[in-house]
């Protein structure tokens, strides 16, 4: 069983999916994309269950994103679209992830046509739970994610709602990338995203069938 | 002595620097960068030295840019500016790199203010080449960059005419994200970047005191 610590010492490459549930899309007044694009975050931003804080650089606003994560177990390149056996084989476990991002840094960027790297790699930026394995999430298409700040509920959607599903996902990037074990991929957040500011306690946490899985959870101060 | 092998095997993070060198700058029709910025590259996208062909995705305009590599020898996290010295002491080596873009891709990500991350992500887009230990090159910062495809001389600078120097990346850079052993550093491209076909050979070098360093050779199809 993979440990999330060897995860987070093994892991090569942070794969996250930019727009995917519609209703963050309006939120960020951003259009509708009419494909999957990505980005990458740094393995060195991965912040341990417990390790917390979250750190604010200076200047930075910063805004959550409550992500299922990816494991990936296996070399997968040229992945077919309709190969949804396919994908869910390569998928090792799950993580739930924060996807923090410096909200003023990204919006600059995009103005400038700038990378968003700075915006999404600061160190701590990638708070994740523990390991959850694959058992414990029967369809990744059905889970509830949920995000609160110091206990007010910001974010509450299902997966049902993502716009491009994992099978898709990770078809359009093993075309661009290769993914290689222990490659970690973020599939979106869903509405509700929103400022911290240290001292907050974000709780984030994912329900199948109505019950929180016990390694989902995350509490970050 | 780290095998070029290793490196790639054990690299977690490409960061790359933009608009370096002020001619390059102009030539893309580029703001001159008040600061410098950077960007990711994943480490699936390195091509060992003999592991060529550079692979044209579909639809894909590929650019070559030359570019003198650090790598990373222990943690630098918050380094300051003016610390040169403790710059200097983190590199545990150098490799010559070609930063390969897609750069129709890159611009539509540009004007659609979208992140860099697939533009300069696809495998094989960032050939290298051997491991150049730190004693060959005395001075980073006077060390002449040239590429050629075809034989064509295409590049060729030297990496005095950067316009922020070593230590200056790599404080900005570990005041974003700790630079872990094993990161690579790309500081920037010379001007005479341009397109490259299949079928085109791609050669760069780097020459110290007019001389070729053996290591920094790279030849791909
Ligand atoms: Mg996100
Ligand atoms: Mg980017
Ligand atoms: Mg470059």
């Amino acid at each position: 069983m993979a440990t999330i610590q060897s995860i987070r010492a093994n892991c090569r490459k942070v794969m996250c999916i930019g727009r995917n549930y519609a209703d963050h899309v309006k939120e960020l007044n951003n259009n509708k994309p009419k494909q999957p694009f990505f980005f990458l975050k740094p393995p060195s931003s991965i912040l341990l269950p417990g390790a917390g804080p979250v750190l604010a650089p200076r200047g930075v606003s910063m805004h959550y994103e409550v992500e299922l994560g990816l494991v990936i177990g296996k070399t997968i390149r040229d992945l077919r679209k309709d190969n949804t056996q396919g994908a869910l084989d390569a998928i090792e476990g799950y993580l739930l992830a924060i996807d923090m991002t410096g909200r003023n840094v990204q919006e600059e960027a995009k103005k400038k046509g700038l990378p968003w790297s700075i915006a999404k790699g600061f160190d701590t930026f990638l708070p994740i739970s523990n390991f959850i394995p694959k058992s414990r999430i029967p369809d990744p298409q059905n889970a509830q994610l949920w995000l609160s700040v110091n206990n007010d509920l910001k974010q509450s959607d299902n997966t049902e709602l993502m716009i491009f599903r994992i099978p898709r996902q990770l078809a359009d990037i093993s075309q661009v990338m290769t993914l290689e074990k222990g490659d970690i991929v973020l599939t979106g957040t869903p509405k509700g995203v929103g400022p911290v500011k240290p001292g907050d306690i974000m709780r984030a946490g994912l329900k199948v069938n109505g019950r929180d899985i016990e390694e989902a959870s995350i509490e970050v101060p």
